[in-house]
């Protein structure tokens, strides 16, 4: 990715950061990356969300994250999304000006659990507060003033990234002309809030978590093994798990040690766990996913209704786009139904499109050409 | 249930146990219970699986079991079957003997992980061997051959103890003459298999569980909680679960200890896992989901074909009925379709019949009447 130069950048805050459901951050953090150039009237700004467990290095190399040691594993040195990042790409440099910043509460360079709270001058830890796609609205809303950006072209969310970009627009109707969400939904379905609790009491479940104490006593790293297998089953499109257990075959000593494997689907799903645990943190995980599990907009917005939030979206004459997957079992295509029926009785007119893949919930990832072409023209409108 | 009478009964064999998957046990007690009489020349009786947390305690009341202690909740007291056994009812104890054995490797009075190894004098724990499908057929044959039936009437399994069902026909085919197989399977999915592997590691992951040698020491409690929240998931139609959330408020000392819970899907899924805990043990929970997962009737006969051992029940003449719950989450209708079809291929020409509930897998205990008539209709062929 020679043609993209990638800007790592953090900017520090040094004004108390009030969190929405209570708790407060003497001073906070942004890790970020830009892509492209601002323009002059600072009108061409594209604002990407990530996922549950990515991060904010979209596109590019990037080796190094200070501070973030050895969590920043060789696998994340590449950019998530660099097949949609760049001239004449879906999010094209030559003409926006493209923004990802790591979320608040993260592992990769925001303030999150992992960092010294500065009233003790010892990690967070399980004294981290909870935080709501809300407060990373609020909290990416900073970086924004910190860059003189009023309004966004657009905000792009796949996944988890998606629910954020909803906040966003609903909470910041006026700061953002187009919202394109990607495999994501309106509100956590009774399904997700299920396995996203087990989640949870898998990480709460092991001896090293410590109520998240457990920075200088080792890692809680089954119980994030554990989540991230049970998380992992809703990524990929379970036709694929034969053909991908087959063809990865993993080295007996490269498992987990605590469970005798028994076949080749056990050694793939610990083998995901494994390399998971390498490269992420149970706290900020555990701060995500009670994000997604407890995501409400109506809520957010203090609104009676579904459509209610979605009203100030039309008021503000956003654009939507909105993809469905079709093999999706992460978040459903009836999720991205029940979104746009609440758009269109909101008033806004969104264009849903539904991509057909084998992949399930990771073709965002891996299936570029799928989504570039309306991507562009919703940009161009 | 004071028209049925109920006998709980051990069988003990001297005689070693070799199991298929290698290991042996020195000796075997068999714990069951009957209804109903056997006739004179011992071809009224039916065998009845139960599922995989069940007990053979189906019918009537026994309001304990020796040796088993604070197990046997008074939750377990009432047969779990009760509406489909007895005079009149799908299994007519008017006419048929009825017989119901908790599994080898179980909790409710068949050696299990929790009795002692006569060889140490200590409970085997971990060392108790792998069990299989096939194991089960050949530890109830050995009961079967105690009260001298050789031909069964029929064999009911619903859930997991259809796959114990299908074992036995495919196994023993002259020793049974009607299989019935209720929302269960042929071959275990890759979805299963996910899930089944999560609650393994839930329960291998707890800080109790020390390789399953844990009688002295306290029980791997919030790792079996954790796997039965994870199957639970399963058995309940998930738009039951917010009525169900709603209606059965927790109170939140009942609650286990590590979690604050922070809604009613939280406290309520808890407590589904606390109940579980008191009555079940982790080391059996593992013996039956490890069966489960590998289940795979074609090996256990030596097959290379899904249809060739069901030749055998075809050679045999069994006749088979096979139920699908069209909501049913935990053994989807799609491996009740593939079940049949292996057995028309095989030459057995099954009845299936798809009962349409709004209670998922749970419906075969729920919903009596949805199964009694086809049940009564093939028992009387």
């Amino acid at each position: 990715m020679a043609d993209v130069s990638t800007q790592f950048l953090t900017f520090r805050d040094d004004a108390p950061f009030r969190l929405r459901s209570g708790g407060e951050l003497p001073e906070v953090t942004i890790a970020y990356e830009t892509w492209g150039e601002l323009n002059e009237d600072r009108s061409n700004a594209i604002l990407l969300f990530h996922a549950l467990s990515g991060s904010h290095h979209a596109c590019g190399r990037n080796p190094e994250i200070p501070g973030v040691g050895d969590l920043w594993q060789p696998e994340m040195h590449n950019g998530w999304w660099e097949d949609l990042i760049g001239p004449g790409k879906a999010l094209d440099t030559d003409r926006y000006f493209i923004i990802c910043a790591n979320y608040l509460g993260g592992c990769y360079g925001s303030t999150g659990p992992a960092s010294d709270d500065p009233r003790t001058g010892k990690p967070y830890g399980g004294s981290f507060p909870q935080v709501t796609a809300a407060d990373q609205v609020d909290f990416q809303a900073r970086l924004l003033d910190s860059l003189g950006i009023g309004t966004l072209h657009a905000t792009v969310g796949p996944s988890v990234g998606g629910l954020v970009a909803l906040s966003f627009a609903t909470l910041l109707p006026d700061r953002v002309q187009r919202v394109i969400s990607i495999a994501s939904g309106y509100k956590t379905t009774v399904l997700n809030r299920l396995i996203l609790f087990e989640q949870i009491l898998a990480i709460e479940n092991d001896p090293f978590f410590n109520g998240g104490n457990y920075y200088d006593n080792g890692r809680p790293d089954y119980g994030l093994a554990l989540a991230r297998m049970i998380s992992h089953k809703t990524f990929v499109h379970i036709d694929a798990f034969e053909r991908r257990a087959r063809r990865d075959v993993i080295p007996e000593k490269e498992m987990l040690a605590w469970y005798k494997v028994r076949d080749q689907f056990q050694s793939y799903m610990l083998a995901q766990g494994k390399k998971f645990v390498k490269r992420f943190d149970a706290n900020t995980y555990l701060r995500i996913i009670d994000l997604w599990s407890h995501f409400n907009p109506t809520g957010e917005a203090s609104s009676d209704t579904s459509a209610k939030p979605l009203e100030r979206c039309a008021a503000a004459d956003q654009k939507w786009l909105v993809f469905s997957i079709d093999s999706d079992f992460c978040f459903y295509p009836e999720e991205q139904a029940e979104l746009v029926t609440h758009l269109r009785e909101a008033g806004v007119d969104p264009m849903h499109i539904t991509v057909h893949s084998d992949k399930g919930h990771d073709s965002f990832l891996l299936e570029p050409h799928l989504y570039t072409p309306h991507i562009q023209w919703i940009l161009a409108q």
